[in-house]
Order: structure tokens, then C-alpha cells, then sequence
């Protein structure tokens, strides 16, 4: 992702925990800060990458040594443009503490897969001020083959991106045991993909058929560890307005099952792994 | 679809239990008989298309009045092919009983909802003897756009369309959930669908994700009480190999608390109404 | 059982098909018949104990042989008295064939474990019509140490049964998955087992808690496979009247998953050993 | 419970958010204090009654106004005795920041409802260094009518108390899905709980099971919030240690199902309207 902004033209300074991924950037004209403060300082957009609500407060909200909290440093007028996956409850506090310093902030989690990144092929679902997302667009133009915008509120995007990753984690369940059940009785798994994609006629299920079928579940393309912090988030906003979700319910217990036999560091699909082992498979 | 099988040239005698809905084809050059015996007596093929395992017994295996049992006036070396989603204990039981008659079996499930089935986009699962399978083909074509034959036991195709409904059914109640949060919390369903759509890209999706959100639930492309009878079908053949299937489980309870409130003719997808009423919604 | 009834003064013949289990009894001066049809003929009682539907049914309405069917040997005005936990269903096909045969029809399922039955502590759940209820109550007085009638309807009384089973199933589901969380969280599950006996105060938890921390499994008091059984009558008692019952669906569930696992003769306890395995303990 | 301290000899200084409710125990010989800090001032033991982890943190830890927070108030060699059901968490976050301060922290639980207040028969789940658990014990004597200590880790009372919380709300949804079974069938529920009663000869079942045949849910003796918030607890801690709970999973999503539909205030047992609902009873 951050070569597709260099090659579209932008000027980027990078911050990574792990310093040597961002090193290696460096030959494409990137600068590498030694803090998220340093990276924005005097920025007009600071995007964030990571994986999960404490990695954004860490890098964002919290001071670090001198140079203090990011957001501090982050020139007024400044977008944040906030790419990851977090919780409705964040990026209200977050629409709420940029506001209050005169920045803009605007939502827009990424669907796809890190060949997607690559291939350009991400797809963004924004959210925000409407000024604040047409500053951002180049840049999701750069980064993505899309971009949807979901209204003003920047939180819009990241529950739908949460219900998107939902409605892709039922999907993986049902394909677990619809597979344990035809596999158990005898009947070949690729043969009844077949015909499932023949019904739903999906890239999506494509993929992942082929990925529970075939069993690739390393090396993980996401994480089943954020596969279970994805339906977290969707358990949480749910809590908060109240609306019961059995079947996220049922996910988030699959995956904890997962995590306790070692594969929280699997592609998420390995979901398909519980149904089958619930039936001796 | 006796329209298409007269179109495509066959000779064609229906019995219907409700004669009216049969007399509509008279002109068309069908012939109508006065039970199921008598429809089949001489044929080559006899094709039932019924709701669940017990019409499949009425009709076939269950001697009515004088006529006595269909299976016992189907000529010897003739073939049923049993289009219905039956279980895969009664697939296996008709294939018995045929063949200690000298009569073949062929299980032939179809895809697809009733402008399908006029449109000739139906499609037909197979499964049979290989000989009994190609002597169905035609048929198969002039009701349908495509045949995926699964094996040589016709109930592998019963199995296979009982785990593809199944797959069906949990898109619905995915999304019935998913609807239930991002509607409480605010967003509006058709933009949230529009983002599901482009992430699955599937015309299956895009049709029921239209029916949920504009709650187009009459009349039913397929009853809901028929959604019932499949999810128990497949708990059915779950249970006959030890398989547990926990979202099967919370799809047979969701069909039945719409059943209690009186949805049971309503179209399968009304599922959804669940998650919604129960989000106070 | 048999004993309490000979130890009572009753006059007794029985039918075992595994006719050793019956050849114990000899000495006591119980009469071994070589089939149902034989042991009730001349009865004014027939009691069945057995441990499913089908079960039943081969001992009463199947014709075996030359004798017959029992059901057409038990004399008219005799009473036949089920002690099997069977489906409402049949609970209610018996009351009709019975009486259709000028038969009487008292459905008395029993509570309590193998030990009750010994110490003629056994509790029964009888219904049926009133002076046929009566005239099996010195039998019932015999075997266990109360009667509770449910009405005059049998199948009352086997619906009690079925929901009674259901409890302590959702009890025993609740035991694992309440030790699987305080044992891996690392407290000692005897010190949480007297709070919850603290608490409860009831000699069944009691009793199954001590089954469950020490996970006497075997020999098995009622087996998992009947267990089984049991939930899959209330499920579909359930669906006859549509009620959903998702914790029942959960733990019909966990019991397949306990079965594809080996574990169908082991007790019915053994469902906590599923919570446990969830956890990776 | 403040009056049985004071009869119990001990001295005593209340806070209370709502001033009108302690100033009735003024007559008693209670001081009444303006904020958290100023109630423990001098005190040798902190006792917090708490609905949840937010009072208990706004309470001790966030300063209010000039006072500061009540945990700098408190003190040094003081012990705080949290009898509130608060997290895992939040107890092992006060065990250490007291233990900063030389303060002692003990967590003291209770289980019974309002009327085992007054009338000194909760019991209390206690947990943390033994000289302390010590030093509370007259105060425990004073509320409760016993007192079980879980080990030296304050956290290990809360988890039992959450443990056993939730073993009681499974009692309610089992019970609430037989009675909606049994009643939609046409049995009486107080004879189905006659037989509940004689076969689990609980005390909390016999309490319980009439309170939801009766539908005596008003006025809450705990409230469905607080049942909600506790099977939270209970799955928070489980997601913690990656222990599936299907469950309470299952009793979290009905909570919320009774909440959605306005029932927070009502007692905790209304969890089995939802079934009944359900059922379309």
C-alpha cells in the first residue's frame, strides 16, 4: 500500500514498530520517522494502518517518550485517515478528540486480502465530513480499486466494514459444516463446490472453497486472531444498540475454540477446522 | 416445467392433486390422469415433483383405491426420477425398492426459485446409475439450463441439495443479522447491501439481500415451512452420521419461531423478520 | 425392578432378549417367557421397560414369529404400563391402538439412575385414565417411592419426562461449561463445586458435580447415546408444537459431537467433557 | 445490610450517590458522608456495593472534585472489601494498585437476593492475602450467613461469584424453554415444576420456578440488566482465558433480545419470557 502511494506520485514518511519492514521503502524515496509523532508532524493526511483498537489508541493517543502523542503533533487542518478495522466506539472518540484540535478525521477500513494491496485491488469503505473524505479520495484512489462512501459519520464505515467481515465469517461457518456434513457422508468436497459456486456464482466463495477444501490455511491471507477480534467488534456495537446475534455469537465461540488449539496465527477460514473436528473428521 | 418438457417434444401424462391446476395443460396436448398409478402406467419416465417425503410416499409407494401403488404400475425397466428435496434415508429406500422391481431411480433435485423454473434456468442435481442418468438427460435439458451429476447413488444428490440449501438458508439469517445491526444503528440497508453486493458480487446475494430489505416476502418464491423442512432434512442427515451442525440447529429454531408466528407461507428469506424482531425492531 | 415387584407379591413373567439377564431371576420364582407375545399372554398387567421408541415398538406391535404380536396376546381389559422415556408420538399411537383393543394404556416413565431402581427410590411420572392409573399403583408403589400423576392423557406424562430429562441435560451442559472457564482460569474445581452445592443445594447437583470433577464417566448410569435420545424427543416435541428451544439444539449438538467422538456408551455426564475439550484442556 | 453492621457493633460512615437513601440511617447512629474519599477518611475497611466495574472505578479510582479519588483518601494498611460482582479484570487491577498504596484489598462477593440481606443470609465468596481475609471476617460474620474463601488471588471470588451467576441464569433458560414446551402443549406449569421440584429438591429451583410461573417479575429482586452485565462478565473472563461458552453465549444474546423489548428493569427470571415469546405464546 505504500508503494501505491509513492508511485501516485505522493510524499510519504513511514513509521512501523518493526523498523525494518519500513527500511526497506526507503531505496522508493520514503522517509522513515522513529514515532508515529515524528511521521505526522507537518503531514496533511496521516494514515494508520494496524490491527486492532490498542494499536490505533498506542499510536494516535497515547504519548510516547518526548515527542509525545501523534494526534498532538498533527498539524491543525490535518486529516486522519484511519484504514483499520476498529470499533465503532473509537472512531467516535476519535471523530470527537480530531474535531476538538481542528483536524479532520474520516473512516475508511480496506476489504481485500494482502494480495489485494498489492494488485491495487482493495476496495474502501469511507466515511466522513464530505470535504474531509474528497481530500482523502486521491489517496483511496491510490490505494484501491474503490471507494464507497457511507455518509458523514465516520463510525458508518467502520460498522459496515464489521458487518461486511460478518457476513464473510457466516459464510466461512456454514462452508465448515456443510463440508463436514457431504464430507462425512462420502461425497467429495470439490464436487459439492462445484456446485455451490455454480449456485452462488461468488469469487468470494471461490476462494474460500478452495482455501477450506484444499486446506491452505497457511500462510494466513487474515488472521484468525483478528477473524475473532472482527466478531468482537460486531458482538460490541450489537450490545450497544441491542440487537441479539446468535449466529456472530456462534463465530466468536468457534474461534475462541480455534484459539485454544493453537491457531489463532491461521487464515481465519480455519474456522472450517472446528466443524470439522466436532465431527470426528 | 411441464410446459418445457411438452415444448421440447415429450409425450407427457400429469396427475395433480389438485386436478385444476393440471386442466390448465390439456390444451396444450398434455394428458391428465386420475391418480399417480395411472399416470405412470406405460411411461418410460415417471418425474414427481413434490413438497417433502411424505407426498414422495403418498404418491409413489402408498397403494390409493383400486389403482394401488404408483411403483407397482410403473412398467419394469422405467425410471423415477424424483425431482423433490426428499431426505437422504427415503432416497435410499426408493432406490431399493425400485431396483428389486427392475426399475431404475434417478434423484434429480432442482436449483432455482418458480421464474426459474418457467425461464428454464433451473438447475438439476443428479445422481443414479450412470446408464438410468444419460437415459434422464434429456429431460433434464429440456427442464433446465444445467445437470451436475454427483455420483452413481442417487442420494448423493439429495445430500448435495439439502448442504447447498442449507448454505442458503445461513446467507439468510447472516444477513437478516447483519441488517438487524447496521438498520439499529442507523444505516440505511439498500447502502449497506450495495457494499455487500460489490464484495460478494453474487446474483444470489443480490436477490435475497433485495427481498430481506424491501421486505417482499408475499407471496413466496419458496415457503417458508418448505426452508423448515430443509434445515431438518439436513439436521436429519447430520444426525444420522454424528455430525453437529450448530448454525443448522439455529436455523431450524429461527424457522420455527417464525412458524409460531404465523409466517409459514411467507418466502423462507422472511428468516429475517427474526433478528429484526428480536432486535426490538 | 423385577425383584421389587416379586418382593411385593407380585405374580411375574419376563422377556429379556438377552435371556441370561432374565435367567438370574429364575430363583426367585419370576417365569422367563421366549418372547413379548408369551410374557403377557394372560396378563392383567404388562409392564415394558426399554430404552427407545423403536425398541417398543418391536416388543408390542411387531409381530415376532409365530406368536405374534404382544400387543394381540395381552388380553382385553388388560393394562399395558410403559415405563420407557418414548416419544409423545407413540405415547399417544399406544393410548389409541390400545384402546381400540379394549386395552388399558398407563404411560409411567421412571426417574433416577440405576442405584434408584435397586433402592426403590425410583419416581414415577404416571398418566392415564384414572381407574386404570389406579390399578397400576400398587405396581408403581412396588417399584419406586413416589407417583406423581400428570393427567389422563399418557402422553402428559412422557412430555414431563422428556422436559424433566431436558433439564438436567441443560444442568450438566452448564456444570462443563462453568469448569471448563474455572479450571482453566486455575481454580480448583472442588472448591467451585461447593459454592455451586452451597448455593443449589441439591442432591442432584451434587451428585452429577461429583460425576463430572472426577470424571467418572464409566460405567455409565445412563448412557450418552440415550441422552442422545432424550433431547432429540423434546426437539421434537418441540417442533410439533413449534416452540424453539435453542439450548436444547445446543446440547443435541454437543451430544453428536460426543458420539463422532466415541464416547455414546459413556455417561451422560460426559457432555462437560465437550465444554472441556472446547477450551483445550 | 448497613443496619446489621451497625447492630453488629461496628462503626459506621455511608456514602451513597442518592443522599436520601442513607440519611435514613442516621437515626441509627450512621454518618453520612458528602463523597467517596470523605466516607473513608480514617476508615480501618472500605466497603464497596456496587452495580458494576464503572461505579466501582468512579467510586474509588477517579478523583471528584477536591477530594480527589477515594483510593488516596483511604488509608495506608486500610483494606478496600469489594463486595460488588466486577470483573476478573477490575479486580486484579485494584489488588494491584492497592497493594501500591500498602492498602489491602479483599473480594467479598455475595450471593442472595434482596431479602437474604435483611434478613443476614447471603452468603459471601471471598478471595485475597489470608491476614486480610482475616481482619474482614467479623464484617462478613456481620452481613452474611457465611462466608467461603476461594484462595489468596481476590480475582478467584469474582470468578465464582460470575461462574455461579451464570450457572443460576442457564437454571432460567432451561426452565424457561420446558415451561414454554410444556405449556404450549396444554400441561400445567406448577405441575410440571411439582416434578421438577421432587427430582432436583432445590430451594433456588423451587424460588425461581415460581416466580416465572407466576410471571411475578416485578418488583426485580436483581435486575435483567444486571443478569446481562454478569453473563458479560462471565464471557469476558472466558474470552480471556479462550474458553468457548455456547451457553452463556446463548444467554447473552437473550438478554438482549429482553432488553431490546424494554425488560432491563424487570427481574433477571424474565429472561424466560423470551422463550415463551418465541413459542407465540
Amino acid at each position: 500500500m505504500a508503494l501505491n502511494l509513492v508511485h501516485a506520485g505522493h510524499e510519504l514518511t513511514v513509521y512501523n514498530r518493526t523498523r525494518e519492514r519500513a527500511d526497506g521503502l526507503v531505496k522508493e524515496g520514503v522517509r522513515v520517522a522513529g514515532s508515529p509523532a515524528a511521521a505526522v508532524r507537518g503531514a496533511e493526511v496521516a494514515i494508520t494502518m494496524l490491527a486492532n483498537d490498542q494499536a490505533v489508541r498506542d499510536a494516535m493517543l497515547v504519548p510516547a517518550g518526548e515527542t509525545g502523542a501523534a494526534i498532538d503533533s498533527l498539524p491543525s487542518r490535518a486529516i486522519h485517515m484511519c484504514t483499520s478495522t476498529i470499533s465503532v466506539a473509537l472512531s467516535k472518540e476519535l471523530a470527537e478528540r480530531h474535531a476538538a484540535r481542528g483536524q479532520g478525521y474520516v473512516a475508511a477500513p480496506v476489504l481485500g486480502r494482502p494480495d489485494s494491496a498489492a494488485q491495487k485491488t482493495l476496495w474502501i469503505i469511507a466515511a466522513g465530513p464530505p470535504d474531509h473524505v474528497e481530500r482523502c479520495r486521491p489517496l483511496m484512489e491510490a490505494l484501491g480499486r474503490a471507494a464507497t462512501v457511507m455518509g458523514e459519520e465516520a463510525w458508518r464505515a467502520n460498522l459496515t466494514k464489521i458487518a461486511v467481515n460478518f457476513m464473510l465469517a457466516s459464510m466461512l461457518e456454514a462452508m465448515g459444516e456443510a463440508l463436514a456434513l457431504v464430507s462425512k457422508s462420502g461425497i467429495d468436497a470439490q464436487r459439492f463446490l462445484e456446485v455451490l459456486n455454480g449456485l452462488f456464482n461468488s469469487p468470494v466463495y471461490a476462494n474460500y472453497g478452495k482455501i477450506i477444501a484444499e486446506q491452505r490455511f497457511e500462510p494466513a491471507g487474515f488472521k484468525l486472531r483478528l477473524g475473532l477480534k472482527d466478531v468482537d467488534l460486531a458482538l460490541e456495537a450489537a450490545h450497544e444498540s441491542a440487537v441479539p446475534m446468535p449466529l456472530a455469537s456462534l463465530i466468536r465461540d468457534r474461534y475462541l475454540n480455534a484459539i485454544a488449539h493453537g491457531r489463532g496465527e491461521a487464515d481465519w477460514a480455519a474456522l472450517a477446522e472446528v466443524a470439522a473436528h466436532d465431527a470426528g473428521l
